[in-house]
């Protein structure tokens, strides 16, 4: 069988490891790649020298494919995307924005382009706008998400709907059973990223990486709703934020409450108490920093385990 | 291979339907623990003597296994017991409110009983009342839901971890695919709810099921937070509900505006404007109103499907 996500970037396992600020510089997009998934490099947040870097030493360490993920609001967009294109990454994954604006300027420097998506809405959006991949995102998902709150479960039958082309699952997926559950569903392939934070490559500050390690299932939630949904652990800077949105806040309150540097100060700089600190809620099932291309090979096993279990059954 | 759901309750196929306010009465039970599944009379509003014509009439229809889903809250709990242990009702699902409290005392009388949590903080008190299976529902279920939002792909696997007994998933299951994935998941068998509404044998007013067929992704929304969440459809009720949350409304300002007897007026009354139209995410994939053993066939021919498309991945 060939799969078309693995057919669509050359690679051998549909996985795909989420670019995420703070959290995926070339170290971790190299280690996942090397080991058959698809690394991309974060490159919200990095100035275009930065990604430049990442970029060539990405390139050093593997001669396997890998991209890099970039948000369409970033305001050096446009010296980010010639940098990508001078560079020659053959993979790129946007989000938020609208995919129309760059992706058949990617296209035609033979970049293959996959969009993130919260909803059937922004993935018609994809289709008329001819991405080679959609990503559908949901609510469990970690970092920024989309205002409807529609689930990964919910959402892959109803973007499955509209389209054969390939798609990945993303939010949720912690496990191999996850990766299974999602090709189950209707799937090509996964994106993975709370997995991935917890591992040996991520640039994520170890202060963050053990705050995974102690997360339960109730120790997510997504909050400002009024700025952009973000989905953060419930540490100080977390209660602020409900107090102030309990009382019915406004936007301006809460980006007071916000500031500048939130992300950076949690994730990379390990302020666990006041920084923000974006994971998904799958965050309650890893238990272990890993190496990443032992993630990988965890999550084939359990894939394997998965299919076995639906394969005995007798229905 | 014996199954743990379908052994435990003498079954065919691991499928359970939730037991539901104003939708699922003994002609819904009956239709489906006929079609292979389990059928649940959803005992929630129901007077006593309701209840025991509902078990009497469900009885009458089908000689296959069915249960009565029961909310530990209600205030005539005690009367609506001892009926469904009169009467003979081999299974129960209990919902809200300490399953201790009535856990051993049903057992006594050889039932069996499942009850529904939204988290792992709720599953360990279903483990320490020794309960016979859990029920473990995701953000994305329609009606009363948790507090702490994790959906059905990130709670299955964290309640896996704790315990080996039967594990039912619910919140987001709308095909046989769906039931596949939970399966790969590591769950036993799935409980359907929104699916079942839209059948012809649901007591759900036809205004209502109709609306289903019109619900689009983000077409539902988890609101009244403040009292106990409740997953909507997107009404005028709803518009008025959430311009009082986002002015950071209290809960007594909410349990004025909700009132009483609005779920009734919206699912059984039809009033799709005014009333409250309890429904799950899933429903933006829900197309047809169909009689119940089609649902049933129907699943396990897309549970064959999914299987098929796993068995053929090469990785």
């Amino acid at each position: 069988m060939k799969n078309k996500i693995t057919d669509l970037f050359g690679i051998k396992y549909p996985i795909i490891q989420g670019g995420m600020i703070w959290c995926s510089g070339w170290k971790l997009a190299a280690a996942v790649s090397e080991a058959g998934g698809l690394g991309l490099i974060g490159a919200g947040a990095m100035r275009p020298d930065e990604l430049r870097e990442n970029i060539i030493r990405c390139r050093a360490e593997t001669d396997k494919p890998f991209g890099v993920n970039i948000p369409l609001l970033y305001p050096d967009i446009d010296e980010l995307l010639k940098i990508i294109v001078l560079e020659g990454v053959k993979i790129v994954f946007t989000s938020a924005g609208n995919p129309k604006q760059y992706t058949s300027y990617l296209q035609r420097f033979g970049i293959k382009v996959a969009h993130v998506v919260p909803s059937t809405r922004f993935a018609k959006k994809c289709i008329e706008a001819g991405v080679d991949a959609i990503v559908a995102e949901g609510f469990e998902a970690g970092g920024h998400n989309g205002t409807e709150e529609t689930t990964t479960l919910a959402l892959i039958p109803a973007v499955r709907e509209l389209t054969d082309m390939p798609l990945i699952a993303a939010g949720g997926i912690g496990s191999g059973r996850a990766m299974a559950a999602m090709i189950a569903l209707g799937a090509d392939g996964v994106q993975v990223g709370s997995r991935f934070v917890a591992s040996d490559e991520s640039s994520a500050h170890d202060n963050f990486k053990r705050m995974i390690l102690n997360t339960w299932d109730g120790g997510t939630r997504l909050v400002l709703k009024k700025l952009v949904p973000v989905r953060l652990i419930k540490n100080e800077f977390y209660k602020q934020v409900r107090a102030l949105e309990e009382e019915g806040a406004s936007a301006e309150e809460l980006a007071e409450l916000l500031g500048h540097g939130r992300a950076k100060r949690g994730m990379a700089e390990g302020d666990i108490l006041n920084g923000e600190l974006e994971i998904g809620q799958i965050a309650s099932t890893i238990h272990e920093i890993l190496p990443a291309a032992t993630i990988i090979d965890n999550f084939i096993k359990e894939y394997r385990e998965a299919r076995k279990d639906i394969m005995l059954s007798e229905w």
